[in-house]
C-alpha cells in the first residue's frame, strides 16, 4: 500500500495539460488560459478625470477666480483645442484632460453662470486626474498563463481589447461503470441491482472541474465487455472506471484491459474510504480505476480526480484545496490508513470553522455524504483529538461537488 | 442615500424565482431545485453484505466450525435458496444476504477448501449487514427544494432513481452598456473611446451565478437608443444596465426608460465604490443600473446582482457570503460611506485568513480588482482598525467572480 500523497503525485506526475484551443471571450470564464493575456493598448490611453467637473490650469485655480468655459468634453468626446490662461472645459468622469490643463476643479467646488465657472476652493495641480496607464500599459501581462478565469479576468481581458483567449482544451473524460447490477436512473432495474449512480456524480464532478464528460454505457461483468471499452478511447484525455463492488471490479478492469495493454501503475492507497485505487495507461490515455462504492468514489474523486482534471486544465498539479478547523466532536485515534471524515461546518461565535463528523462514517450511505460539507482529513496513525481540537478540512459546500 | 443593507433588502423582496423547467439529470449539475427529490425506491432495496465473505446463520458461525458453501451471490446476482444449519453462501460487497442468514463471515476469517469453508473467527449476528434502507427509503425527501445541485446531490438524486429532476429556471439577464466611447473588444475604437469591459464581466458573473447573459449591443447615449431597449426585453427575467461614466449615464438611462414605463425605486446608496445604483421596474423586467465605472459595476455585482440572482435562481434571499479574516495592515477609520476595500488574502501560521488592502483603492483600476482575493467590508463611520484586527470579507477567488 501506499499513501494518499505518494498516489497523487504519481498521478500527477504522469499528466500534462491539454493543448491549448481560441475561445470566445464571452466562452472563455472559469476556462484555464493558455498563455498570458498581454493588453494591447493602455488604459486609460491619455490623462483622464477622476471625477465630474473642469479642467483647468493649475495657476488658474485659485479661490474666487472666474474662469471662462470654452467647451465641454463628455466621456467619449474628448476636447480637441487647448486651454489657454483664464479658460476652463467641463469634464466629466473619464474625460480626457484637454492639452494645457493640469489640474481639474471639481463640480461641487465650483459655481457655474452662463459660460463662467467660479472657483469655490482652490485646486492642486494633478489632483483629480488618472494618468495614462495608470491601470496598465500596453505590453502588459495582464493576466497570467495558467489562471482559471474569473468574472474580473473577462472584465479584464475584455479591456485589454481581446475578443479571442488561448485556452487549454476542456479535458475529455470517459467515465466507466462496470457491473451487471448496474441500471441508469428510469430504467429497469434487474433482480438484486442498483441504480446507477457513480456515473453521474463522476460526470458532474468533471464538469466542477471544467472538463467535458463523457459517460460511457454500463460495461457487463465480462472481459470482453470490458475490454472493448479500448476501441472508445479515441480523443479522451482519461478513463476513470468505477465498478458496482470494491474488489472484485478492478480485478476484472486490470484483466480485462491487460488484454488491450494496459500499463498498470499502482493500486492499493493506505486511506478509508476506498482503498482499492488503479492508475496506469492504456495507450496514451491515462486510466484512473475507482472503488465502486458510491462513497468511496466520491472521496477518490476528491482526492485524485480533481487534482488530476486541474493538471490536464492547465492548473499547477496540487492537493485539493484545504482550510483549518476545529474539531466539533472527540475524534478517535486513527489507524495506519488516512481517514477522511464526512462532518457537518458550522461557523462558531468567534468566527471560527467547527467540523463536525457524523457519528456513523458507513461508506454505503451516499445520503449523508451528500448533506456533509467537509471531509476532515486524518492522517495515519493520528492520535486521539478531544473536542476543540484543530482539523485540517476539505470543505465541499464551496467547490459544487 | 440609503445603506447596503437596505438596497439589498429592497431588491430581494422585489424579486421571485424562476418558474421550474425539467432537465435531465446529466444537466443538472449546480442547478437549483424547484421540487424536493423523493426517492422512487429504498437503498440498499434489501439487507446486503458490507464485506467479501461468506453468508451463515448466527448460530454457525463458532470458532472452526465447517460450514457447506451451496452457492454464490456476486452483486446483482442474489442467492434465490435459503440457507439452512450448516450451509454458507459466498458474498461480496453489496450482495443481497440470502435468506435464513443473520451473519457475515469475513473472508479474512475463513479458510475455503473445495465446498467447505472454515470459520476462523466467530461472527456477530448483524455485524457487517447493511439493513434494507440504511441510506435512504422509498418517499424519503434526499434532496430539498432550493438547493443548489452538488455533484454528490447528483449522485444520490441518480441513486433514488431520477432521471430527470425540476429546477428553477437559468434567470436570462439582459445587459446593457451605454456610451457613445464604447467599442466592443477587437472593433474599431473612437477617439478618446475605451474597449467595452463591464459587459463582459458582468455576463461571466451572470454566468458564474447559473443565470443565461444576453448581451445587448451597446446603446449610444440618446433618449431614443436607451429607449429602444424596452422593445428587446421580452422574456427577461432581468435588465443590468452599466454606463461609461459614473453620474451622466444613470440620468440618461433614466431618462430614457421612464419615457417607456420605468418605475424607479431608488438611486443613491452609501457606500464606496458605487454609490449610483438603480433600482426599478420596466413594465415586469426587474431593472438593475450600476455605476459605468468597471470597478464599482463589479462591486455593485457582487454586492446586488449576485444576490438577486441568487433569488431568481431560487435560492434563499441572503447577503453575498463573509467569512472573518485579520486585517493585514492598519485601516483608516471610515466615513458615512460603507467601503469595500480590494485586497490579497494570505493564510498565516496559525491558519488564519490574513486580508490586506492593496494601499491605493482607485475606482478605475479594473486590473488591481482582477488580483484582489477579497473585498474588505468597512461599515459606515467604522473606526480607525489597527493591523491584526477582525475584519469581514468577501472572498472572491473561491466564488468565480
Amino acid at each position: 500500500m501506499i499513501s494518499v500523497e505518494e498516489a497523487r503525485d504519481r498521478i500527477l506526475a504522469d499528466l500534462q495539460p491539454t493543448p491549448a484551443e481560441i475561445v470566445a471571450l464571452a466562452d472563455a470564464w472559469s476556462r484555464v488560459t493558455a498563455a498570458p493575456v498581454t493588453a494591447r493598448l493602455t488604459q486609460p490611453p491619455a490623462d483622464v478625470s477622476a471625477m465630474d467637473g473642469y479642467a483647468l490650469r493649475a495657476a488658474d485655480g485659485t479661490l474666487g477666480t472666474v474662469l471662462h468655459v470654452i467647451g465641454a468634453a463628455p466621456a467619449g468626446h474628448p476636447f480637441e483645442g487647448t486651454i489657454a490662461q483664464g479658460q476652463a472645459v467641463r469634464l466629466f468622469t473619464g474625460s480626457v484632460v484637454p492639452t494645457g490643463a493640469d489640474a481639474i476643479l471639481l463640480q461641487e467646488d465650483a459655481t457655474a453662470a452662463g459660460t463662467d465657472v467660479t472657483v469655490n476652493e482652490a485646486v492642486t495641480a494633478g489632483r483629480h486626474i488618472r494618468r495614462a496607464g495608470q491601470d496598465f500599459a500596453a505590453g502588459d501581462a495582464v493576466v497570467p498563463a495558467g489562471r482559471r478565469l474569473t468574472a474580473r479576468d473577462i472584465g479584464l481581458a475584455a479591456a485589454a481589447n481581446h475578443p479571442w483567449l488561448a485556452a487549454h482544451r476542456r479535458p475529455r473524460v470517459a467515465i466507466l461503470a462496470t457491473g451487471d447490477e448496474i441500471a441508469m436512473p428510469g430504467e429497469p432495474i434487474p433482480p438484486g441491482g442498483i441504480v446507477s449512480s457513480n456515473s453521474h456524480a463522476l460526470a458532474a464532478l468533471v464538469r466542477a472541474a471544467g472538463g467535458e464528460p463523457v459517460v460511457l454505457p454500463v460495461a457487463a461483468d465480462t472481459r470482453e465487455a470490458v475490454a472493448a471499452v479500448a476501441d472508445a478511447l479515441h480523443g479522451m484525455d482519461l478513463l476513470v472506471t468505477t465498478g458496482g463492488a470494491s474488489v472484485g471490479d478492478h480485478d476484472l478492469v486490470i484483466e480485462s484491459l491487460k488484454t488491450r495493454g494496459l500499463k498498470l501503475d499502482f493500486w492499493q492507497i493506505a486511506m478509508r474510504p476506498g482503498k482499492p485505487l488503479l492508475f496506469g495507461r492504456l495507450g496514451p490515455v491515462p486510466v484512473l480505476g475507482l472503488p465502486g462504492n458510491p462513497v468511496s468514489a466520491m472521496v477518490c474523486s476528491i482526492l485524485f480526480l480533481l487534482p488530476a482534471l486541474s493538471r490536464l486544465c492547465g492548473l499547477p498539479a496540487a492537493p485539493p484545496p484545504t482550510v483549518r478547523a476545529i474539531a466539533g466532536a472527540a475524534l478517535r485515534a486513527n489507524d495506519h490508513r488516512a481517514d477522511h471524515l464526512r462532518a457537518t461546518v458550522r461557523i462558531d461565535p468567534e468566527g471560527r470553522i467547527v467540523a463536525t463528523p457524523f457519528p456513523v462514517q458507513d461508506s454505503a450511505m451516499l445520503r449523508r455524504l451528500a448533506l456533509a460539507d467537509a471531509l476532515i482529513l486524518r492522517a495515519p496513525n493520528a492520535p486521539a483529538l478531544p473536542e476543540g481540537g484543530e482539523v485540517t478540512v476539505i470543505r465541499l459546500d464551496s467547490l459544487g461537488l
